[in-house]
Protein backbone atom coordinates (compact mmCIF):
# COMPACT_ATOMS: atom_id res chain seq x y z
CA UNK A 1 0.00 0.00 0.00
CA UNK A 2 1.58 3.55 -0.53
CA UNK A 3 1.09 6.28 1.55
CA UNK A 4 -1.81 7.76 -0.63
CA UNK A 5 -3.60 4.99 -0.15
CA UNK A 6 -3.33 4.27 3.56
CA UNK A 7 -4.17 8.13 4.00
CA UNK A 8 -7.88 7.35 2.28
CA UNK A 9 -8.11 3.96 4.50
CA UNK A 10 -7.52 5.96 7.49
CA UNK A 11 -9.66 8.67 6.90
CA UNK A 12 -12.49 6.33 5.39
CA UNK A 13 -12.29 3.34 8.30
CA UNK A 14 -12.86 6.65 10.86
CA UNK A 15 -16.08 7.87 8.34
CA UNK A 16 -17.29 4.52 8.52
CA UNK A 17 -17.10 3.97 12.04
CA UNK A 18 -18.87 7.22 13.05
CA UNK A 19 -21.59 5.80 10.57
CA UNK A 20 -21.93 2.36 11.66
CA UNK A 21 -22.30 4.11 15.50
CA UNK A 22 -24.82 6.04 14.66
CA UNK A 23 -26.46 3.30 13.04
CA UNK A 24 -26.42 0.75 15.80
CA UNK A 25 -27.97 3.52 18.03
CA UNK A 26 -30.95 4.11 15.82
CA UNK A 27 -30.96 0.42 14.63
CA UNK A 28 -31.83 -0.70 17.65
CA UNK A 29 -34.67 1.41 17.85
CA UNK A 30 -38.28 1.04 17.80
CA UNK A 31 -40.26 4.20 15.61
CA UNK A 32 -41.62 4.87 18.31
CA UNK A 33 -38.55 5.39 20.51
CA UNK A 34 -37.22 7.49 17.51
CA UNK A 35 -39.66 10.24 19.20
CA UNK A 36 -37.49 10.54 22.34
CA UNK A 37 -36.09 13.56 23.46
CA UNK A 38 -31.92 13.18 24.51
CA UNK A 39 -33.03 15.10 27.16
CA UNK A 40 -36.01 17.04 28.72
CA UNK A 41 -36.52 19.14 26.38
CA UNK A 42 -33.45 18.73 23.95
CA UNK A 43 -34.14 17.47 20.18
CA UNK A 44 -35.87 14.51 19.58
CA UNK A 45 -33.77 11.47 18.42
CA UNK A 46 -35.62 11.69 15.24
CA UNK A 47 -34.58 15.32 14.70
CA UNK A 48 -31.06 14.04 15.00
CA UNK A 49 -31.45 11.81 12.33
CA UNK A 50 -32.75 14.22 9.81
CA UNK A 51 -30.54 16.91 10.53
CA UNK A 52 -27.33 13.82 10.37
CA UNK A 53 -29.02 12.60 6.70
CA UNK A 54 -29.70 16.61 5.42
CA UNK A 55 -26.06 17.88 6.51
CA UNK A 56 -24.58 14.98 5.03
CA UNK A 57 -26.86 15.05 1.58
CA UNK A 58 -25.53 18.48 1.33
CA UNK A 59 -21.96 17.01 0.91
CA UNK A 60 -23.06 16.10 -2.51
CA UNK A 61 -22.64 19.21 -4.30
CA UNK A 62 -20.16 20.88 -1.65
CA UNK A 63 -17.66 18.22 -2.94
CA UNK A 64 -18.69 18.29 -6.64
CA UNK A 65 -20.06 14.58 -6.65
CA UNK A 66 -23.61 15.80 -7.75
CA UNK A 67 -27.36 16.39 -7.16
CA UNK A 68 -28.27 16.15 -3.91
CA UNK A 69 -30.68 13.08 -2.80
CA UNK A 70 -32.96 14.90 -0.23
CA UNK A 71 -33.10 18.88 -0.51
CA UNK A 72 -36.55 18.46 1.13
CA UNK A 73 -34.85 17.89 4.69
CA UNK A 74 -33.20 21.70 5.13
CA UNK A 75 -35.93 23.60 5.99
CA UNK A 76 -36.72 20.87 9.31
CA UNK A 77 -33.77 20.00 10.28
CA UNK A 78 -31.38 22.38 9.33
CA UNK A 79 -32.91 25.77 9.08
CA UNK A 80 -35.86 25.32 11.90
CA UNK A 81 -35.32 23.72 15.42
CA UNK A 82 -37.72 20.71 16.42
CA UNK A 83 -40.58 20.36 16.76
CA UNK A 84 -41.52 23.53 14.49
CA UNK A 85 -42.54 21.82 11.43
CA UNK A 86 -44.04 18.47 10.71
CA UNK A 87 -41.38 15.67 9.61
CA UNK A 88 -41.75 15.48 6.10
CA UNK A 89 -40.54 11.57 6.06
CA UNK A 90 -41.79 9.07 7.86
CA UNK A 91 -39.06 6.95 9.71
CA UNK A 92 -39.29 3.98 7.63
CA UNK A 93 -38.49 6.47 4.73
CA UNK A 94 -36.46 8.59 6.48
CA UNK A 95 -33.94 5.73 7.63
CA UNK A 96 -34.35 4.63 4.12
CA UNK A 97 -33.19 8.19 3.44
CA UNK A 98 -30.12 8.00 6.09
CA UNK A 99 -28.86 5.11 4.54
CA UNK A 100 -29.12 5.83 0.78
CA UNK A 101 -27.64 9.51 1.32
CA UNK A 102 -24.07 7.89 3.42
CA UNK A 103 -23.44 4.41 1.11
CA UNK A 104 -23.61 6.68 -2.15
CA UNK A 105 -20.98 9.14 -0.18
CA UNK A 106 -19.09 6.54 1.05
CA UNK A 107 -18.90 4.66 -2.58
CA UNK A 108 -17.44 8.14 -4.02
CA UNK A 109 -15.03 8.41 -1.20
CA UNK A 110 -13.57 4.82 -1.91
CA UNK A 111 -12.86 6.19 -5.49
CA UNK A 112 -11.20 9.33 -4.02
CA UNK A 113 -7.14 9.45 -4.84
CA UNK A 114 -5.30 11.57 -2.42
CA UNK A 115 -5.55 14.19 -5.08
CA UNK A 116 -8.76 14.31 -4.62
CA UNK A 117 -9.14 14.87 -1.09
CA UNK A 118 -7.13 17.74 -1.44
CA UNK A 119 -9.42 19.38 -3.93
CA UNK A 120 -11.26 22.54 -2.88
CA UNK A 121 -14.78 22.00 -2.19
CA UNK A 122 -16.93 23.98 -3.74
CA UNK A 123 -17.84 26.51 -1.02
CA UNK A 124 -14.51 28.28 -1.30
CA UNK A 125 -13.07 30.87 -4.03
CA UNK A 126 -10.38 30.13 -6.21
CA UNK A 127 -8.50 33.07 -4.36
CA UNK A 128 -9.59 31.91 -1.06
CA UNK A 129 -8.17 28.40 -1.35
CA UNK A 130 -4.74 29.62 -2.65
CA UNK A 131 -4.59 31.39 0.66
CA UNK A 132 -5.72 28.66 2.85
CA UNK A 133 -5.74 25.00 0.84
CA UNK A 134 -6.72 23.06 4.41
CA UNK A 135 -10.09 24.50 2.90
CA UNK A 136 -10.48 20.88 0.85
CA UNK A 137 -12.88 18.22 0.70
CA UNK A 138 -10.68 15.73 3.21
CA UNK A 139 -11.20 19.37 5.61
CA UNK A 140 -15.21 18.59 5.12
CA UNK A 141 -15.35 14.91 5.52
CA UNK A 142 -13.52 14.82 8.81
CA UNK A 143 -15.86 17.96 9.90
CA UNK A 144 -18.48 16.49 9.11
CA UNK A 145 -17.16 12.97 11.03
CA UNK A 146 -17.11 14.83 13.87
CA UNK A 147 -20.64 16.14 13.57
CA UNK A 148 -21.95 13.18 13.40
CA UNK A 149 -19.86 12.09 16.68
CA UNK A 150 -20.84 14.89 18.32
CA UNK A 151 -24.68 14.56 18.17
CA UNK A 152 -24.11 10.36 18.79
CA UNK A 153 -22.91 11.36 21.81
CA UNK A 154 -26.53 12.87 22.46
CA UNK A 155 -28.21 10.21 21.07
CA UNK A 156 -27.00 7.71 23.52
CA UNK A 157 -28.00 10.09 26.49
CA UNK A 158 -32.04 8.86 25.47
CA UNK A 159 -31.04 5.07 25.98
CA UNK B 1 2.62 23.75 0.45
CA UNK B 2 2.99 20.25 -0.43
CA UNK B 3 0.46 17.54 -0.21
CA UNK B 4 1.71 16.22 3.01
CA UNK B 5 1.92 19.71 4.36
CA UNK B 6 -1.39 20.28 3.39
CA UNK B 7 -2.70 16.55 4.93
CA UNK B 8 -0.82 17.33 8.11
CA UNK B 9 -2.47 20.74 8.45
CA UNK B 10 -5.87 19.42 7.64
CA UNK B 11 -5.72 16.97 10.45
CA UNK B 12 -4.53 19.43 13.41
CA UNK B 13 -7.10 22.45 12.38
CA UNK B 14 -9.34 19.53 13.05
CA UNK B 15 -8.01 18.78 15.82
CA UNK B 16 -7.71 22.61 17.29
CA UNK B 17 -10.92 23.33 16.42
CA UNK B 18 -12.37 20.66 18.45
CA UNK B 19 -10.27 21.12 21.58
CA UNK B 20 -11.43 24.81 21.01
CA UNK B 21 -14.90 24.29 21.38
CA UNK B 22 -14.79 22.13 24.44
CA UNK B 23 -12.11 24.63 25.85
CA UNK B 24 -15.18 27.31 24.95
CA UNK B 25 -17.98 25.22 26.67
CA UNK B 26 -16.00 24.74 29.76
CA UNK B 27 -14.06 27.95 29.95
CA UNK B 28 -17.91 29.99 30.10
CA UNK B 29 -18.68 27.68 33.30
CA UNK B 30 -17.82 28.52 36.95
CA UNK B 31 -16.25 25.89 38.87
CA UNK B 32 -19.50 25.48 40.25
CA UNK B 33 -21.43 25.13 37.16
CA UNK B 34 -18.70 21.91 36.52
CA UNK B 35 -20.11 20.08 38.84
CA UNK B 36 -23.47 20.07 36.73
CA UNK B 37 -24.67 16.87 35.25
CA UNK B 38 -24.87 17.18 30.78
CA UNK B 39 -28.59 15.48 32.01
CA UNK B 40 -30.26 13.59 34.85
CA UNK B 41 -28.75 10.58 36.12
CA UNK B 42 -25.75 11.56 33.50
CA UNK B 43 -22.03 12.16 33.65
CA UNK B 44 -21.03 16.13 35.18
CA UNK B 45 -18.78 18.23 33.25
CA UNK B 46 -16.45 17.95 35.66
CA UNK B 47 -16.42 13.79 35.04
CA UNK B 48 -16.01 14.75 31.28
CA UNK B 49 -13.13 17.39 31.54
CA UNK B 50 -11.86 14.74 33.66
CA UNK B 51 -12.38 11.82 31.41
CA UNK B 52 -10.85 13.68 28.15
CA UNK B 53 -7.52 14.89 29.82
CA UNK B 54 -7.32 11.55 30.77
CA UNK B 55 -8.06 10.01 27.55
CA UNK B 56 -5.54 12.68 25.83
CA UNK B 57 -2.96 12.32 27.96
CA UNK B 58 -3.06 8.84 27.40
CA UNK B 59 -2.07 9.49 24.08
CA UNK B 60 1.40 10.22 25.13
CA UNK B 61 2.66 6.89 25.57
CA UNK B 62 0.43 5.13 22.74
CA UNK B 63 1.95 7.97 20.34
CA UNK B 64 5.31 7.30 21.61
CA UNK B 65 5.74 10.72 22.69
CA UNK B 66 6.66 9.99 26.08
CA UNK B 67 5.86 9.63 29.32
CA UNK B 68 2.28 10.83 30.78
CA UNK B 69 1.60 13.53 32.95
CA UNK B 70 -1.44 12.75 34.74
CA UNK B 71 -1.36 9.15 35.11
CA UNK B 72 -3.40 9.79 38.59
CA UNK B 73 -6.62 10.56 36.33
CA UNK B 74 -7.48 7.14 35.06
CA UNK B 75 -8.94 5.24 38.10
CA UNK B 76 -11.51 8.20 38.32
CA UNK B 77 -12.17 8.72 34.96
CA UNK B 78 -11.40 5.94 32.96
CA UNK B 79 -12.03 2.85 34.94
CA UNK B 80 -14.47 4.44 37.06
CA UNK B 81 -18.17 5.33 36.36
CA UNK B 82 -19.13 9.24 37.51
CA UNK B 83 -19.25 9.54 41.29
CA UNK B 84 -17.79 6.31 42.24
CA UNK B 85 -14.34 7.95 43.17
CA UNK B 86 -13.62 11.61 44.46
CA UNK B 87 -12.04 13.75 42.10
CA UNK B 88 -8.43 13.73 42.58
CA UNK B 89 -8.01 17.35 41.04
CA UNK B 90 -9.15 20.73 42.00
CA UNK B 91 -11.37 22.63 39.10
CA UNK B 92 -8.66 24.79 38.94
CA UNK B 93 -6.15 22.13 38.44
CA UNK B 94 -7.99 20.15 36.45
CA UNK B 95 -8.43 23.28 34.00
CA UNK B 96 -4.66 23.79 33.90
CA UNK B 97 -4.18 20.01 33.26
CA UNK B 98 -6.31 20.11 30.45
CA UNK B 99 -4.37 22.65 28.70
CA UNK B 100 -1.36 21.50 29.77
CA UNK B 101 -1.98 17.97 27.90
CA UNK B 102 -3.63 19.54 24.94
CA UNK B 103 -0.61 22.19 24.28
CA UNK B 104 2.13 19.47 24.79
CA UNK B 105 0.13 17.54 22.24
CA UNK B 106 -0.63 19.51 19.58
CA UNK B 107 3.15 21.00 19.89
CA UNK B 108 4.31 17.37 19.01
CA UNK B 109 1.59 16.97 16.28
CA UNK B 110 2.75 20.26 14.82
CA UNK B 111 6.41 18.89 13.95
CA UNK B 112 4.97 15.52 12.69
CA UNK B 113 5.77 14.78 8.69
CA UNK B 114 3.52 12.66 6.71
CA UNK B 115 5.73 9.44 7.75
CA UNK B 116 5.44 10.41 11.30
CA UNK B 117 1.77 10.47 11.01
CA UNK B 118 1.62 7.30 9.61
CA UNK B 119 4.30 5.25 12.01
CA UNK B 120 2.30 2.59 14.34
CA UNK B 121 1.05 3.37 17.50
CA UNK B 122 2.46 1.60 19.76
CA UNK B 123 -0.31 -0.49 20.90
CA UNK B 124 -0.60 -2.48 17.57
CA UNK B 125 2.15 -5.15 17.32
CA UNK B 126 4.39 -5.10 14.13
CA UNK B 127 2.77 -8.21 12.81
CA UNK B 128 -1.07 -6.73 12.91
CA UNK B 129 0.54 -3.43 11.51
CA UNK B 130 1.82 -5.15 8.28
CA UNK B 131 -1.86 -6.65 8.09
CA UNK B 132 -3.12 -3.44 8.60
CA UNK B 133 -1.62 -0.11 8.40
CA UNK B 134 -3.96 2.24 8.35
CA UNK B 135 -3.86 1.39 12.80
CA UNK B 136 -1.09 4.34 12.88
CA UNK B 137 -1.28 7.70 14.83
CA UNK B 138 -3.08 9.54 12.25
CA UNK B 139 -5.85 6.94 13.32
CA UNK B 140 -5.58 7.53 17.18
CA UNK B 141 -5.61 10.96 16.66
CA UNK B 142 -8.96 11.25 14.25
CA UNK B 143 -10.40 8.95 16.78
CA UNK B 144 -9.33 11.02 19.70
CA UNK B 145 -10.79 14.29 17.85
CA UNK B 146 -13.96 12.48 17.39
CA UNK B 147 -14.48 11.11 21.14
CA UNK B 148 -13.56 14.86 22.28
CA UNK B 149 -16.48 15.85 19.64
CA UNK B 150 -18.78 13.11 21.09
CA UNK B 151 -18.89 14.54 24.53
CA UNK B 152 -18.67 18.07 23.43
CA UNK B 153 -22.36 17.51 22.47
CA UNK B 154 -23.17 15.82 25.83
CA UNK B 155 -21.39 19.05 26.84
CA UNK B 156 -23.57 21.62 25.57
CA UNK B 157 -27.24 20.01 26.64
CA UNK B 158 -26.06 20.96 30.38
CA UNK B 159 -26.52 24.30 29.79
Amino acid sequence: MTNDEILSLTVLTSWKLIISRFDKIVGGLTDEQLQQQVAPGKNRLFYLLGHLTATHDRMFPLLGLGDRLHPELDDTYITNPDKLLGDPLSATELRRAWAEVNNKLTAAFERFTLEDWLQKHTAVSDEDFAKDPARNRLAIVINRTNHASYHSGQAVLAK
